[in-house]
């Protein structure tokens, strides 16, 4: 394909996307295929010769959208939301064609400073305490990790490397394994299962605390279990607390937290990659308070801020624990910057060496909708999910299940789990909309959460007149059994 | 921004990116800004309300290009090439728009089975052995990472996680901190900082192995390492190889060491991530002979196999090994078609949770090049490196420091290390092209690496031309020096 043709296929291509977006209400969100389904419809090995271009663009049809879950659909309601807008597309495409890898400052300039400087922007707009943003004298500053996992991760090595580097600091002889099998981190009972596997991967001990009424982590509790752990000869060196848990969209405490974390040295890692979104609106920016005690702090705006995945945004207050954890200098990579201050070699800061130029989807982003916009944004979100919760509250069939605090509502039919599993298996079964489980509290719970960028009040009150209708048919189908 | 005005943009975008492309070779391949250019060309703060289109288009030219380094000019030579093609471009748009976050089969089948199913092409393109393949009854398969860095942890991680289970099943008192401190990884003194990084990541013992005057490591040096370690107690589990080392493209002798690997129990992790597109073809296939020892196998389309960052692609033989090193399933993820033998959820294979539908773009580039295509782009490559490395031969000057293999060639005048330094120096001040050293048994060495897919004879030619010019000046300056 020659740059004549590609500046054709191209537009075409921007017409199939803008075609796919403008009528994905119509498509069926979860699709109807079988494990396995795809490799009967493709030959079994590449072609020798190319193939005409038509024929790959057909076959996005016959083989590629009958196995898609559509995200971006309007009845998607399952997991969290992933972002897609405008603006990050137009982006992404600028970064394809640029196509730097921007491990070092001199690897690409421009893909580094834009990265640190969107990182201050989003900062400020999130009022983050100003040890947190890079400025040009800051201690602390921003990073772009692709997911919210290697966020937790390298926060945790980061933690590692530094409470090991302490104690051989007061007593050289303690060896490095030896004070690793001490180590103890800590996280709530509701956290991500990426934090589990962090602690897996990091080979470090992780405690899940239990959690309160609203399903979140106490500062009783906590030092509680503290006292514990230290009195049994283990050293406690991280707290992963979670801002908008997965299963319910629950705050921990981290205004309780955090000072316990800082009167015993620990690492406080914050994590909010869907919540994070919201505190950019004034009214959700409380959710944060407490932020000043930690250490590192994630979110995704590829969740809930309009910048199309991968970019979850870290920030810690210490770049040089971050990169002390990692830092690798063969001689292919130095620069002759390097060693200014200014200089900030991102490939320090993550797990992988190579990174695209994703701090252009923000800037793209930020810029075409302004402060403004994105917050409307949220508001609207959230709206959505108030307006989902009265309804269920409506009907003294159902119960909610978690405080609605942002786009996510939890509910249930009052009655059994089994009850529950069954309409969740209708409802998903139907295909009209698509919702995903939690447990709480031993309850198996229905997810709804507000995803898709155009999904308005018509969908979810849609939504609602159809799960309600399938509740229906089950209790009736059910009332029947019991008199047979 | 609504649709329509997308349609508008986005064709817009793609004119701008084939602009880009088509005249990158006027560009100045390497920027002149100094560190932190970048933050007084902008606001300190993001915008309030949306600012116009064109404003952010201005910008790019106006803000980001001066600070580029152009991986795509003709005229750059530095690392190893970043791929960028026509068709996987049109295929990133695609995957921007469907936008899904393929985890779980569920969470969009068709993002996982065409994985699959690519990985599979691919396996048969470089004719790997049928256990890397998934087919429909395979234990082995294949999935993209980001990058080669992530691949080579994974491999760690599940080697470690192998080892400490068959241990403990032997030995059931022995704790995993215990057996893990016991732990020995082993790569190349030439392997890739991504190597020792997974060590530190993985809290384990890696150790370098010496190589040999190929800058390979060889069976008899492995085996009497081996031998020392095991007697003082160490446990050997993990070999990273190299095919294509970063310093010069040297391979470690596989064919030797894997049957040592294989008789000690060890996991044998294969990191081929630039040499690793070469093996599509058959002169260059006998270079992964030795990879039926391997465990695992990996390399990155993403350098020289015209597929856009990121897409590296990694095959393991036992997908249970890699997957019981992660496996976390908690009730929001799983679905119905869990536990059939047909499905893969690919978030148990790697570090992050989320994932993008990458596979896109190696069905695009495999269909639109065809394999033959493909090939003819190495071969091309090689050709180049080939005709540069005669230039060099040429000039008495000047000495090739490694074989040249595939698409780098190694080169420094004869003469002292700082003599050498100061020619790159200037070779990189001067802006004409890009390059970056590397250090080869105590001597700084040049590394000229063919990197894109526009670079022609013409541009060696030139390079070439300049280089030796340079060398000239310098030389001429030094015997000047030398008089007075």
């Amino acid at each position: 394909m020659d740059i004549t043709e590609f500046r054709k296929r191209g537009k075409e291509m921007v017409d199939y996307v803008a075609d796919y977006l403008e009528t994905i209400e119509q498509r069926q969100v979860y699709p109807d295929v079988e494990p396995g389904y795809l490799r009967s419809l493709i030959p079994e090995e590449a072609p020798d010769e190319p193939e005409a271009y038509e024929d790959v663009i057909q076959d996005i049809e016959r083989v590629i959208m009958p196995g898609v879950t559509h995200w971006h659909s309007p009845f998607f309601f399952a997991y969290f939301p992933t972002a897609s807008s405008f603006p990050a597309m137009l982006a992404d495409m600028l970064c394809g064609a640029i196509g730097c890898i921007g491990f070092s400052w001199a690897a690409s300039p421009a893909c580094t400073e834009l990265e640190t400087v969107m990182l201050d922007w989003l900062g400020k707009m999130l009022r983050l305490p100003k040890d947190f943003l890079a400025g040009t004298e800051g201690q602390g500053g921003g990073v772009i990790q692709g997911t919210a996992s290697e966020a937790t991760l390298v926060a945790l090595l980061a933690a590692r490397s530094r409470i090991v580097k302490q104690i051989q600091a007061h007593d050289p002889q303690r060896s490095e394994v030896e004070i690793i099998s001490k180590l103890v981190a800590y996280s709530s009972d509701q956290a991500h299962s990426s934090v589990e596997r962090a602690g897996l991967i990091g080979g470090v001990r992780m405690k899940k605390m239990s959690t309160d009424g609203k399903f979140a982590v106490c500062g009783e509790t906590f030092r509680k279990t503290l006292e514990e752990d230290k009195a049994s000869g283990l050293i406690p060196f991280y707290f992963c607390a979670t801002l908008g848990t997965t299963p319910s969209c629950a705050f921990d405490r981290i205004t309780e937290l955090g000072p316990i974390c800082n009167a015993e040295g620990m690492w406080m890692h914050i994590d909010a990659a869907y919540a994070g979104s919201a505190f950019i609106c004034p009214e959700f920016r409380p959710l944060l308070d407490g932020v000043e005690f930690a250490d590192s702090f994630n979110f995704n705006p590829h969740k809930w801020l309009l910048v199309n995945f991968d970019c979850s945004t870290m920030w810690v207050k210490r770049r040089a624990d971050i990169i002390g954890a990692f830092k690798m200098d063969p001689l292919y990579l130095k620069h002759d910057h390097q060693e200014s201050g200014l200089v900030t070699d991102y490939r320090h800061w993550q797990i992988p060496l190579g990174r695209r130029f994703r701090s252009l989807k923000l800037w793209f982003v930020f810029r075409m909708y302004g402060l403004r916009g994105l917050q409307a944004y949220i508001r609207k979100h959230v709206g959505l999910a108030k307006e989902f919760e009265r309804l269920v509250r409506n009907d003294e069939r159902f119960e909610i299940c978690a405080d609605v605090v942002l786009g996510l509502v939890c509910f249930r039919l009052k009655g059994s789990n089994e009850l529950n599993e069954l309409l969740l298996r209708r409802i998903n079964g139907a295909r009209r909309v698509h919702l995903v489980p939690c447990q709480l509290a031993g309850a198996f719970v229905l997810r709804f959460a507000v995803c898709s960028r155009t999904t308005e009040s018509r969908h979810a009150q849609e939504a609602w007149r159809h799960i309600s209708e399938l509740a229906s048919e089950l209790l009736r189908g059910q009332k029947l059994q019991i008199k047979e």
